[in-house]
């Protein structure tokens, strides 16, 4: 027990967390703890004790603790800081241009030759100065924040050369170091193939390989390594390649895998021992079994189906109830494919077409994607020891969130047992 | 020109508006006045002068008007505030707590039968004094007027008895006098037919008319008068008995039309000479032209479709393209089929399923919005004489509020020449 509290989080309406450090699947992914009249105690960042108000103040009392700042949240409902693990934060540009003819069914290939689609975010991205892309980026870190998101991952991809990937992963960890979120790097040199290497797709797999990987390890700008496993874009043996020599290169792998095609992305994923797939809207079951034997996460991208007016969605429900995959959610947040930063409309979106529920969602969005980012012993729970990254939210119940869709019920946000966000707004200290 | 302008908007960096007082379809809806670098000047609650900053400055000097206050848009986003035609805004409860029966598959009617769906609505609204459903509903409207809009429908029907009925319409009146925003009030009796009139429908209709409409009419406290015509609800006969006698009440008629059964509701709209027709997913082509006809609006919920999962949505681009219909969008906010105050979700539910442009989106919810309430010399339009109801959006352009989804893009908010929003908070003035 502490002697001195930094801060008591008290008159919280109901908390809700999963338990553990490890990723849920199946079942246990229903399993969360429901508390009501609950307190949470936070001292040097991070959480001291958890419990109801009485067992806390008790727990205090008892050890003679001094209670620096009491924090009242209302009657609210309080859940742990949410984790979005997997945007594509830094870039350059925006596409509602493109609006029109999307919406007018003119097929993606299509505006892609026409230099749009990711082409035109690449040229913007190149465009762009450092600090232009850092105040670009840092708008929408402050948007997630006030969504109750604590910790995300940003991936580079929108430079492919040496240095535009490097410069969006130097303003992802600028952002880290001065922002109160926590932002964990992902280098993604094979998020596309640029106009310069057309036809020459394994030169460019070269580059990667050869050039960017020893630059990003070298300066300790990435801990994960991605790439966009999909046909027209990268085959499965250069994806197989490009993360090989990530991980030799210190990269754990992660996988944009079997969005469009069922290519086998999914496989490789389990092969190479990616930490986690992504997408997988035509994953197959020899893919998806693959993951479980592995231990991959699956993170599924609601949001992107939706902007994209599919009608298929990932099987989250065979994902638990089939391969017991601990499944987690994100925003993917990407000017072309999934313009936004809400994690709440992910939240709304994998209950009305994941057919995920609350409980699962909630697992989701915290544990199991605080575990594919390798930080579930750090954050993702309310448990005695964590980082003190907690949301409150002006709902009623977990259930509450995923139903009263469409806005932000954010009220406040606890990054490291610091108030970043207070009735709506961001706190300025 | 006025000696006095209380409010100046000025470095607004697009101003975006249609123009002129009537319902505007086809075509016409497209044809949005686009300007840079514009200014508003207000006086009196109405706009005074509208044009480039530089022809309001200069117009303002030539007068010699003084400027009592300048409000800076910091280059953003100005269009007229947004009209939200259709909400069930005042009503006790939530349900969320079916969000599991209805996401695993539950038939709505299984539902009702256990005493949920609206009849769960109907029962906590009938429980809830007026000041709790006043506290409720101004939450809604807080919320409402944080996404830019200024002036809302709201319904009754979910007390239907005349007690009930009348309690939720005194909440709106008294909403509409405490709050900025302005609320236009709808009877409607004929939402459902609650249990205890299981059987005898025609006598809850004799109910609605011979009891519940003088009374409504005698308070004053509606101007228009909605019923729920679907197979099931309310047949055509009982649908044109209650809105012809509701005419004899001097109340216009409203109705929700052909949502799920193509009934014939839409013909009954240009029949009875509603003002507005009001979901229409099962319209037929022959409802369509007795609308186009009769000068009935097309008010669209694809906030409704999308949270129902539906895969079939309103017929817009027929609408507009083939029948000319002068279409409006709304949030339809209810706590069963709709519950969200969002009308940034409706600009990008209309364009992504509704296929929607942004400038008719612009138009459907503004000047349509508001000729359907009626309101169509008062607001909908930034023009001198009307209403200073503008909306400031954090955005570049009008296509970046569909494209970018999820999150509120609103800023400012001004009403009847008063900041009532800035920087995205409620103003407490
Ligand atoms: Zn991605
Ligand atoms: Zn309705």
């Amino acid at each position: 027990m502490p002697h001195r509290v930094d801060v008591l989080l008290h008159n919280i309406g109901t908390l809700v967390t999963p338990l553990g450090n490890h990723p849920r699947g199946g079942n246990a992914m229903k399993d969360i703890q429901v508390m009501e009249q609950a307190a949470v105690a936070i001292a040097g960042g991070r959480i001291a004790v958890v419990g109801t108000e009485e067992e806390v103040r008790n727990a205090l009392q008892s050890a003679g603790s001094e209670i620096v700042t009491s924090v009242d949240a209302g009657g609210r409902l309080v859940t742990p800081g949410l984790v979005d693990p997997h945007t594509h934060l830094v870039h350059g540009g925006s596409r509602e241009h493109e609006l029109a003819l999307k919406r007018s069914g003119v097929p993606y290939l299509e505006i892609l030759a026409m230099g749009g689609g990711i082409l035109s975010t690449v040229t913007a991205t190149r465009k762009a100065t450092e600090d232009e892309l850092y105040t670009k980026a840092l708008k929408s870190l402050n948007e997630m924040m006030l969504q109750g998101v604590t910790t995300i991952e940003a991936k580079s991809g929108y430079g492919l050369t040496v240095d535009d990937e490097l410069k969006q992963l130097r303003v992802a960890r600028r952002l880290h170091e001065a922002h109160p979120l926590d932002l964990v790097s992902t280098f993604m040199g094979a998020h596309a193939v640029p106009p310069e290497y057309k036809g020459r797709e394994d030169e460019f797999v070269d580059l990667i390989v050869n050039e960017m990987l020893p630059r990003v390890t070298d300066e300790g700008l990435a801990e994960f390594c991605d790439v966009f496993c999909e046909q027209g874009v990268f085959s499965v043996e250069q994806s197989r390649r490009i993360l090989m020599e990530g991980k030799r290169n210190g990269l754990i792998p992660k996988i944009h895998a079997d969005e469009i095609v069922s290519l086998g992305g999914a496989q490789l994923a389990g092969e190479v021992g990616a930490i986690s797939a992504e997408h997988l809207l035509a994953a197959s079951d020899e893919g998806l079994a693959e993951m479980a034997n592995a231990g991959v996460i699956p993170v599924l991208l609601p949001g992107t189906s939706f902007n994209l007016g599919l009608i298929q969605h990932a099987r989250a429900r065979d994902m638990i109830d089939k391969y017991e995959l601990p499944v987690a959610l994100s925003t993917d947040y990407n000017p072309g494919s999934s313009p936004t930063e809400s994690m709440q409309l992910i939240i709304s979106l994998a209950s009305l077409n994941l057919k995920m529920t609350p409980e699962e969602i909630l697992t989701a969005c915290t544990i199991n994607a605080a575990n594919a980012l390798g930080r579930g012993f750090e954050i993702g729970t309310i448990e005695a020891g964590k980082a003190a990254d907690l949301a409150i939210f002006d709902a009623p119940n977990l259930a509450y969130l995923p139903y009263h869709f469409g806005i932000n019920h954010t009220f406040g946000v606890i990054k490291s047992g610091r108030v970043v966000v207070w009735e709506r707004g961001v706190v300025n200290a």
